[in-house]
């Protein structure tokens, strides 16, 4: 077998961050973690060679695509090699000897605090207010102690910075995934899987009708199955629109290449961003 | 001609916000603008009564769709009737008396904090802090008079709350726009138009191969245009996937009707969400 190579891994966001947990799901615990703080910065080490992996979130069952990433992608070139999904659980945190009952302010990233509505309605003594980051709300406790206060984070960042979970699971939509690329240049990267494989791809049509039906009949015609397809307009060409396509099979499956060469014939622009097993 | 009916329109925001220069668009300057915390309250405002019209997001070029909307939208049951676009452009915004030089501080709402951040790399000395809302961040200076503070929002918001803008479009993307959907029981709502007709529907599917290309079927055979396509999975549900399209053409066009009819019939579920002319 091959000596592993050593591995380092650029995630967006603090240490606890849900981005960090997909990155150990992901790699394992004895990766070296980078936390960047946007992400541009993450693909930019990943581009460099300051770090060999990175894990983007790339869509979240309540938000969407983020189409950021998708931008950063497509330009840095680096593939896609492994996939996993998250559930976002957040859970109330405070120092440890921070009873519920002190609690005023509450401290966590605008999205989290909407994800956590219920929560809010029902104790309507505490106030919410708007953090940089979730993991972040919690390092600032325990740097800063501010009186009456908690954050609101996952499980691990809690663990990170010594904080206490108070509430648990305190958001309204336990349906709420995120899920995450892996990307790397290296190719042994990941522990054998048995899940099926996965191709991400996106492409782009001009605006006439029937454009798009040619291209799903590409995948049609071989039995190939979508498990995504989005259209994104492309601002600056009005009328023209990018596809975000994942499909169920290899790049290197004959179905699969023949149906991304018939694709090349009928649509703008076709560019593979990875095929990849998911991690369960 | 018929005698105008009252009008008030229910937004998420403060007033300033960019759904609020969306609804002004859309309903002119003498309807009734009622501004709400949430889009849950702009629905049941709607729904109520209270509101004859609503008008919310439905989209970003940046962000993407706005799930929460649509769900909105398809337990609602009151039809779309309009639609615009507005660029988002963000103002620095401070007090009359307050000078660029003397600030320190700026207040945004983060997502407008990251689509300024090559403002934020160029002037080192300030901080950005997030808060709740762009147009509320310029209220909140106007409240309470914070020192060495901006904010930044929309140039309505700067206008509504007397504040003085003092660097104009620090956005980094021109590109970027929202979709604004209006919503209304009345049927005779809007200023005659010229623009094309659009009907948005959503659809959901099996996971079988080649379900959405039968879909797609429907409308290629009578060549019609689609100008948005979006699969969102369905988390209760592995597997099937709900789809927003978009497409050129009213909902009482017989080629419209006939393509919605056999899409019922190849697809679990189909639902118009309305026909209606976009406000350029």
């Amino acid at each position: 077998m091959p000596r592993k190579r050593s591995r380092s891994a650029a995630f967006q966001g603090e240490f606890g961050a849900f981005s960090h947990a997909a990155a150990q799901k992901l790699l394992g615990e004895e990766t070296k973690m980078v936390a960047c703080e946007t992400f541009r910065s993450v693909f930019n080490a990943l581009r460099s060679g300051t770090v060999s992996h990175a894990v983007v979130p790339i869509e979240n069952t309540l938000h969407g695509s983020i189409h950021e990433n998708y931008d950063h992608l497509l330009e840095c070139g680096v593939p896609i090699r492994g996939e996993t999904s998250i559930r976002i659980s957040h859970q109330l945190i405070a120092l440890p000897d921070v009873r519920f009952r002190d609690i005023r302010r509450v401290f966590s990233h605008p999205v989290a605090i909407n994800q956590c509505r219920k929560f809010f309605d029902k104790y309507r003594q505490l106030e919410a207010i708007p953090f940089y980051d979730t993991a972040g709300s919690v390092k600032m406790l325990r740097e800063k102690s501010p009186g009456g206060a908690a954050a609101i984070a996952s499980e691990s960042a809690a663990a990170i910075y010594g904080g206490k979970i108070l509430r648990r699971n305190i958001e309204d939509d336990r349906q709420n995934f995120t899920r995450f690329f892996l990307l790397t240049k290296q190719k042994e990267s990941l522990a054998p899987s048995t899940t099926r494989w996965k191709t991400s791809l996106v492409f782009s049509t001009r605006n006439v009708p029937g454009a798009l039906f040619k291209a799903m009949a590409c995948f049609a015609l071989r039995d190939l199955s979508l498990t995504k397809i989005e259209s994104r307009p492309l601002r600056g060409k009005p009328w023209e629109y990018l596809f975000y396509v994942d499909l169920l099979g290899r790049d290197t499956d004959p179905a699969v290449r023949n149906a991304l060469d018939q694709l090349g014939e009928t649509t703008e622009f076709v560019k593979v961003l990875g095929s990849y097993r998911p991690t369960l």
